[in-house]
């Protein structure tokens, strides 16, 4: 379902470099599949696809048809990996433009993920006189974001419906025990779905973070586990030669090592678009640290040849990009004839549209090539969910290789709490007094 | 309108690597306003907030207003920078989720920038039983991708109002004179609007190219030309103290040179994404080139705190970030008491949203700081046009100095035909017979 194509690393990568690194990327390999690395208590996710709660899977579909029945919108309180997984799915295997299209599942609007006063208020403007539910999703219940937006929609509900109506609409996925979340929810009767132990934010998308947006939306959840499922067992023997997990985790840390440090994933369709924020996280939050990994940059050709295509072909070349082209895209459209051919465009009038962007892919590469950038192409079949959640196993497959072999813990993210006490203390969150005085005599002083 | 803060410079950038680039950032200044650097047949965006079409300007407005009275949808086609600017400004002013408020202005929906069956496919089906106008830009008219989208746009325009219908929902954008389209556009009757031959795409928002679709959300043009006619008169006469936009240039540079090749620009509001994506083309298209630039990168936060915040506070330490702060957000949001306090927050409840943003902003600041990552931080009066046109105009300006301190022509773009040459040879387009064969065998043989 996904094929690596590593002709456009040619003079760039070698097989002997590659070789170099076998026993690395081997080591790395096993300390994934056995859990002997560093942040092996975060390995939930490698066997997930196929060790997932089966009555947590099934009570997440009934939930996902309720609300598909009683609801004109859903909206999904979350931030970081408790929302970036979810919307990259809904966004690929339906449409970025999900909400504006006609269908019959709910509109699916991502509250909590800012702090922003406009997004709040607009969203309930758009809420205005319509049936929604709600799902949170918060580990511990107490991250700011979420968690200033459930207490605002939890009211709502319980304005709308009363305590009884609330407690039908409003789904809670978190911790399974701890938590003061987990607690509230029980007490309450609100529906309760697990965020495992072992399963870090960014590695979420397959729980049930992910699965009940995704399964509103009307996607086929169980082909999404089975698409995971061939790639966690088509990866799980190291094979430097066939293993395409193991070669991009490789061939990225050899392109690190020769001073290309930002890697720009490319997508050729605007549903790839959240998507590569999804990667962008994974693979940030899992390298990004002891001053280390690759900067994580994204776009969305052809918009972006006509903004950062001039950098990519001639600024620094500390770049390379990885490119995934969905073989097919989902939709048919024939360039229609004009008699006029005002535009000069006649040469390709009855082509399929998708021909002339994937001859612009292939002309981009070659072109961004010429101008020193490595391209590592990923080939994906098709938009279906069987194989969305194949390529998302990827890309956390290869992520946990590639961190090993970096040298880095990639199941942390110690680096994500810095802003968070200096935010506690200057609000004046009760314990935070000392960081108080300290802060404001360097930001006023 | 604009303020720069350099606090979070302080052991970054010192008071004497500024005064040692006085003199180069005064040569950049007199090239940009005197017009003796390179690239200078590409000025006429400097002057532009007093010498515009007047008469231009007054038909941009009655088109709008017509397009708001007889029109569902305005369909908007173009790419680059006739796409990136105007959509950054309805956000920016508007919202991001501006075509799912309820309002009385027509939505605005943005093709042609992309080769995407499936989006377009979308959009057509949204038009479904819908009036709707369409606005193409496009300098030359033969521009592949508004080219397709113009095709489908027009026939579906013909075909709905017929010809005689159809001319007074079609508004051309494009060369006052040469090319196909504005020849085809006079004969068929449609109202045109002139991309002016010495301002390039991505300097154009404050031309028809930007002014027609920002007016049909309802945006006041006068205020946003008043706004960067302010920041004109600001920055023409070279003060190093005091000139923002020579700082920020001054201030880039001399980050660059110090190993910082990748520029964060941050928001705080979900409405900062698309004036993000602006910032990148202008900056990345007028820098990147030569092997030289800055790499532009963009976030907005909180939300990318939980994704890429990781990677700015402990990866690489090859960034600095350029925050934009809107001091009045738009919006008020008081966080409300929970007698439960399940997520602990009661010590913000009653506290302004706005208030506990602006405090994750400088906690941020600080914490990034401390991670080694200088923080450039640009305060911003509010949403208004006023206030946006200003803060175009600003980064317009330092573009053009920053690009000559860098010792790049700014206002070129050579990098970005080498994708064209070659899509255009294995498209098989006349003319390009050998490079097609040549193109083939290289990716085929």
């Amino acid at each position: 379902m996904v094929k690596l194509n590593e002709k456009f690393l040619h003079g760039f990568v070698s097989a002997e470099e590659i070789e170099n690194i076998r026993s690395a990327a081997s080591d790395a390999h096993t300390k994934l599949v056995n859990g002997t690395g560093e942040g092996n208590d975060f390995l939930g996710w490698v066997r997930l696809p196929e060790n997932y709660d089966k009555e947590e899977f099934a009570r997440i579909k009934i939930a996902a048809e309720r609300i598909k029945q009683n609801s004109d919108i859903l909206v999904v309180i979350g931030i970081g990996g408790s929302y970036l997984g979810a919307r990259a799915a809904i966004e690929f295997c339906k449409s970025p433009l999900y909400n504006n299209l006609k269908k019959d599942t709910p509109d699916i609007y991502f509250a909590g993920n800012n702090i922003s006063p406009t997004a709040l208020t607009e969203l309930l403007s758009i809420c205005e006189g319509k049936d929604i539910s709600v799902n949170v999703i918060s580990k511990s219940g107490t991250t700011t974001e979420p968690a200033i937006a459930f207490r605002v929609f939890k009211s709502l509900l319980v304005e709308k419906y009363g305590e009884d109506g609330a407690k039908d609409r409003i789904f809670v996925t978190t911790d399974k025990a701890r938590g003061t979340l987990k607690q509230f929810s029980d007490k309450a009767g609100y529906e309760t779905f697990v965020v495992p132990d072992e399963v870090g934010g960014r590695f979420s998308v397959l729980t049930a973070v992910g699965l009940l947006p995704i399964a509103c939306a009307g996607i086929d959840i169980d082909a999404l586990m089975l698409g995971a499922q061939t790639a966690m067992k088509q990866f799980e023997s190291f094979d430097l030669d066939n293993n395409a997990a193991v070669r991009y985790a490789v061939i990225r840390n050899i392109l690190l090592g020769k001073g290309k440090n930002t890697e720009i994933l490319v997508g050729y369709e605007p549903y790839m678009l959240m998507l590569n924020e999804w990667w962008k996280q994974l693979y940030g939050e899992s390298e990004g640290k002891d001053g280390k990994g690759i900067f994580p940059a994204s776009v969305v050709f052809s918009t972006d040849l006509h903004s950062m295509g001039q950098y990519i072909q001639d600024g620094q070349r500390n770049l390379f990009e990885t490119v995934i082209s969905v073989d097919n895209p989902g939709a048919e459209f024939v360039i229609p004839n004009d008699p006029a051919n005002v535009d000069g465009l006649n040469f390709i009038a009855g082509r399929e549209l998708d021909y002339v962007n994937k001859t612009a892919q292939t002309a981009t590469i070659v072109a961004h090539n010429d101008g020193g950038v490595p391209n590592l192409l990923l080939n994906v079949a098709d938009r279906t969910p069987a194989s969305l959640g194949y390529l998302m196993y990827f890309f956390e497959f290869a992520c946990g290789i590639s961190g090993y072999i970096l040298g880095v813990n990639p199941f942390n993210q110690p680096g994500v709490e810095a802003y968070k006490k200096n935010m506690f203390a200057l609000l004046g969150k009760p314990g935070y007094e000392d960081m108080k005085n300290e802060l404001e005599a360097r930001i006023f002083g």
